[in-house]
């Protein structure tokens, strides 16, 4: 394919190490649809005649048919799948397939194909996060008034809901499908038609293609055209920080499905036992989703390697941007239905929250706040008093609420009775009604808004 | 300032690993403004009163002063800047200074202020890259016409013009500078008043402390809110895309810079020389724009790592936030100074990029399209006639238009002599007209774009 | 110092870029005795005469006398250490002071300084281990018998002891002690007399100045000895590895200090409060080990990054070697003392950890273990008969050794009253007594050995 | 496999995401090897009887053989080459099958075949090191006298030898020898008897199947050996620092590939055509090698993270060590494979080579050094005079050689017609003789040395 330039044939490990057709197949729908494209237009600038047209249209949908039905095969001195494509087309059609790559190259044909599923994969990974915003939604609009213990050190801070807290991973998604389309709009524009790097001197439309693939406009730089992998690494960065959301929630279920927490009951669908310890259901699905995090951002990782200090235009380095990109896509996938399916089934612990979130002076804060409210005292020496208060309860071994009243006068005397009030954790929860803050009502309104986002019908649960 | 809890102090390892001090203090005027904006709104919804809100603010304003005029105080007993400011401003104003911390708690404070900072940190690098870009339109202006070899592989290629290749750079900075422009709408909510991480039964006007800082909306939950880390990742993460793009324009001007290429001398303002080998003039600034690449992208990683497997809410870990993304934003806005200053002030050799150009081979593909037009001949047949003449030119250490005509019809009678005129680089270069190539009509069209939307005067240079 | 050669001096942003004073200046000590070495060697060598020796030696001790009292000046101008000193020497002795530089280059020098300061570096890293080791062996020691539930995938497993597990880190800081000693006999070869980048034509003596710097021998190749960061990054795999392990003792830590798990209480000196709750008592210092092991991993990732293609020789973005290298030591040194501090100050809550032990069925492998053994049953059919009785006490709420005989034999008739010894946690941690098991009288001869190797006194404990 | 103790089967992603015979099914050589000698060991304790080991044994090798003649089952409801192996070995032998899995788990089992499978990939990293070191040293012993120009900051900076530079190589690759060894010595401690986290109580003789397996020694702790991957880490910190060397060979042949460059013809075998450019001879090979080392590189990040903060012992995150370790393993195989390949097949081009050096002032040290030989001259000084010299040469387009002995008198009067000497490449390249040097008879002495300690016959060149 190279032309009679070449004395000698490639050596056996050059056929290895240079061959992408083992990976880049998965290319194949995409290849095929944009030399669809490319001769369509070609022939409508009369640059490939009519007949020649309809012989490689009809010459594409005959080998895309047999990928699909057989797969493709992985001819290792064909190189890449496009010439593992062109090859088949030659084999059908005859010389007519040899004007296909007028006016093309491969440096913008792996361009426009790897967009086309770089853009597919934005899409997919879209609507996953949405099925997953859907069951935290659900959830949380089930236990938007369930109390568990908000940690912050993971040391036990204030009563939270348990419908506040998965909210937080909603808000979360939320952030992270607008990275998705941020880079999907900054990544829609068609390189094809760049060639291999100048442009061409053929009398090609390039808006024709780029209308034809669905792309916003074509790119307006050559030699950027085939040198950008930015919407590679948009999307690793943004599979990354999804990764890295998954991972938190993942650590979450390992740790509240212990036997120390035991917050949450996994779905047995999604567990594993031992081998040698027959008691054991382990949390798998959650300890796979926070370790494919690693893998994740280590795409991410060799692809900003890869691409560091690479002169221009195209160099054959970046045939190394399509394997972590597929493999970070397939992992992910894998992390959000895995993740989707937890959190639908989780069987929430909802008395061991409660009963967690009793102890532990969580409402220690309350106290701080009722002083400062009711005492008109400066926050910092709220903080100190009811510091004083949960060290003598600590010492007792007892909660807030057990010291009597009198105790709690001779640590300060403007203390009154109206404080028990305070101290219980369904109050707690329930003043923190501040924009955002925990109350159920807060989380009932949140919820509201995020199923009308996620276009699900209402509840008239937050409209309270 | 934990209250009367502990029976010991902090040890030294402790105070040393935990202080924050050294590094957080560069959000100080982060820290005083969102306290300003916090007190009023505490004295407008009634929380604090009048007086004491104009004690505090006051005072705020006083150790801003102090700040402004002597530094901060790294005393690392007081752990991290906004205890050293408020423990400063207990020392001016004394009891009232107490109320300040009213409804809120470091943890959304901090997230507050780095917001704060990272918005500021967007802007500045947006307007870098603006610099940068102008640099680079007005040099591409220059060299619309000026011819080089375009490289694929670093082998000479196609000829190109040196102001499309400058242009390639544009593109990449105008993508780079949307990054920015989307990571600065998202993380644009404000997290003051989530508090410790379960909002505040305290009656705060969430809106009106948004406002006052110009954030575009309050955060929705809190938990979230303070234990998101999102929006430092983001300007990590377009903080690598850049230095990456920078990386590569460093590459190439140092290999421009060697002896061998010859392309470009750099300004003696931006270049050093050798402690021992006097004849030196060593391209530093490029090199370490491209080694800042290693390190920018070390801060990434840094980060991801530290958050991945994070629960809820706040941890400690999330302290080391700060240090890469200081780093980073020093490093890179740098880099892209070095930059602008090596584009805006090099010396562009046209003279050995069109001889570079003129050897190679370059315009191979302009006697294989040729044939295509002139002989119909399908590309891949067109593409092995040219190989074959190449081939023989090589071998006789000539170029493809020092081949006798009669030569050229040896190996395919369909050529005549009217190839000659499509084997020159500036017939070549002329002919890649189709949109974004590297024709100098295009480049001059696509700088007249880049100008308008840089906001620079029209030079009537790509009207043409 | 570049020689008459440059028509302008650097410009504000070149001095910023280029100057590495504010970070190199850590290398003074080094940098002093590696030139009072090569000043020495070459009067040895009759290159310099007696008497600039003399003067020279006398200066740069006058240097490092100013530099111990008022720490290095910042002189960005002059660049780096090497020129700071070598500029303030010229100033002290005038010009012999020009001799000094003679047979060798920055590049050498600079990689013969960096050189010792990581040498120093793996020997205080080397240090810090050992005295963690100590921590850990100590508290092992004491607690060979104290029974803890041992986890895997965070699901109660089988028991443990404390002492056991405290010895699984033993072993890991064991290995990392191990990667030190063989980075620094790997490093330990003396680059100084490389010169720029060729050798020099003066008659040196390599092995002199290798000798007085404590090298095991002079590198062998000037090319790879100016161009090599290899000892560099072998320091920050190191560290990388050695903050995985502290990383894993911090999440141990943090868990375990939390409410649910109660396992430890951290030292007070070791830990921090809340500015907005009361009650809370942070474990910070193992917050920040955990966060800390993500800054030294971006710091592995940041020289990697940099040293990415760079062509031979010396590059300038090989300066941006230091400032990884000098963060992650600071890091990992202040990981380990406090690492050590909270090993050594933690109180086990002994207590608790039996009682979790006792729960979630830890002991359902040695009835397993029981059936196979006594009823020389298949291990695989002696899992399902396990399996069944863990799913009837789990149904009814009830340890194993809380179902009746009765109820154990309707599951499988084999099982006798003998069973029940098997299912006491004592027993079942006793009967592990397989080499590296958690049997007491195991972790006993573990301590032994670990306190020989240690140069520990012996405790007489693990003899029996 | 688990027990009668789950209601319902695993979901379909469940089955995804969690069956690793995919990838773990090349451990199944390891997976068979480590099987037989635990059997065998339990028959030699007396734990399963002779005739159930015989059973087993043949069972397993009859397993093998299917396995070699037609590849592992990717059954993902068996989930790991472990169990697939087991279930298969049920099919042949029936119940004795089940007591193969006696007093081991599947976390020491897989620790036991994952360090099997990546001791063997040290060994065949560490040959193929040896033969890239072989064909380095070849080839320097052919140029050990051939001049080239040595580069710093890529500017010319002294004459060098073509045999030095290939010799630097031989240096890096000489030190990441060292690693594999290192690294091989540390991990080679058999985890096989560790069982689940704890040890076992059955009479096992660990050291009979550390002997059988070639391990130095069993490991010590039971929870550390099931938890362990520092071995894993290990070969891909090693990876990267060979893929590093690696890439900054290929990025070198690259830009001597290049038409500028021009110091090399890399073979055909090993370069690849244009699919639109027919004069096109691309150094595909050294680009995918420089490219690799970002995924090597990721591949360690991706470990690192995914091991950050997991508590002891086993956990299912660990399940992500094997795909990053098999990556990387294929690709630096290939890169190392690749580099000797175009190392021994490289044609240089001594003639531009020893032309380059001629040009760029690469002597002007050599000036330098010769007035402060000659001169007495303190190096500073003889260094500004030089400057000067060059200045003069470069503003009349000349060498420096091209001076008149009056011009240089004139710029300082103590140069005399000696000078010349000292001003050829030759003499400068001869007269670094110092060890290390560049001088032909160094480079001559060094490649003796290496073909001495590769077991490679002396040459007789290396004894002048």
């Amino acid at each position: 394919m190279w032309g009679g330039r070449f004395a000698e044939g490639p050596s056996a490990i050059m056929r290895e190490i240079n061959a992408s057709i083992p990976f880049d197949k998965a290319l194949w729908r995409q290849d095929i649809r944009a030399s669809k494209a490319h001769v369509a237009m070609l022939g409508a600038q009369g640059i490939v005649s009519a007949e020649d047209v309809t012989a490689i249209t009809g010459g594409l949908d005959a080998v895309a048919a047999e990928y699909e039905a057989n797969g493709v095969p992985e001819n290792w001195d064909l190189e890449d799948i496009h010439m593992v494509t062109e090859d088949r087309l030659t084999q059908l059609i005859g010389a007519p397939a040899g004007r296909l790559h007028t006016a093309r190259s491969r440096n913008d044909q792996v361009a426009t194909d790897f967009k086309l599923w770089v853009r597919d994969a934005l899409d997919q990974t879209d609507a996953g996060l949405a099925a997953l915003q859907r069951a935290l939604v659900t959830r949380a609009d089930e236990h938007a008034g369930s109390i568990m213990p908000g940690f912050t050190h993971l040391q036990t801070a204030q009563p939270v809901t348990l419908g506040h807290h998965l909210m937080a991973y909603y808000e979360m998604f939320r952030r992270d499908r607008s990275r998705l389309l941020d880079a999907r709009a900054r990544m829609n524009e068609c390189p094809l038609g760049s060639a291999a790097l100048a442009g061409t001197g053929f009398p090609i439309d390039r808006q024709a293609t780029c209308d034809a693939l669905d792309f916003d406009r074509p790119t307006d730089n050559s030699l950027d055209a085939v040198s950008d992998r930015d919407f590679a690494l948009d999307y690793l960065q943004a599979a990354s920080q999804i990764a890295l959301h998954l991972s938190r929630l993942a650590e979450e279920l390992v740790l509240w499905a212990s036997q120390p927490f035991g917050f949450v009951r996994l779905p047995d669908t999604l567990s594993t036992g031992s081998s040698i310890m027959p008691q054991k259901k382990n949390p798998d699905a959650a300890e796979l989703v926070r370790g494919h995090a690693g893998r994740v951002t280590g795409c991410l990782m060799s692809l900003m390697m890869t691409m560091k200090g690479l002169p221009l235009a195209y160099s054959k380095d970046m045939q190394d941007d399509k394997p972590p990109v597929f493999e970070a896509h397939g992992l992910l996938a894998l992390s959000i239905a895995a993740s989707e399916g937890m959190i639908a089934g989780a069987t929430f612990r909802t008395d061991r929250m409660r009963g967690a979130a009793e102890q532990g002076y969580a409402t220690a804060t309350d106290l701080a706040d009722w002083l400062v409210r009711e005492g008109d005292i400066p926050f910092r020496e709220a903080h100190h008093i009811t510091g004083a208060a949960v060290k003598l309860a600590e010492s007792r071994g007892i909660a807030l609420d057990g010291l009597t009243i009198d105790e709690l006068k001779a640590i300060d005397s403007r203390i009154d009775e109206r404080v028990y009030k305070a101290l219980s954790v369904d109050s707690s929860v329930a003043a923190r009604a501040s924009h955002g803050g925990t109350a159920p009502t807060q989380v009932r309104l949140r919820v509201a808004d995020a199923r009308r986002a996620l276009g699900m019908p209402e509840t008239g649960i937050g409209e309270d």
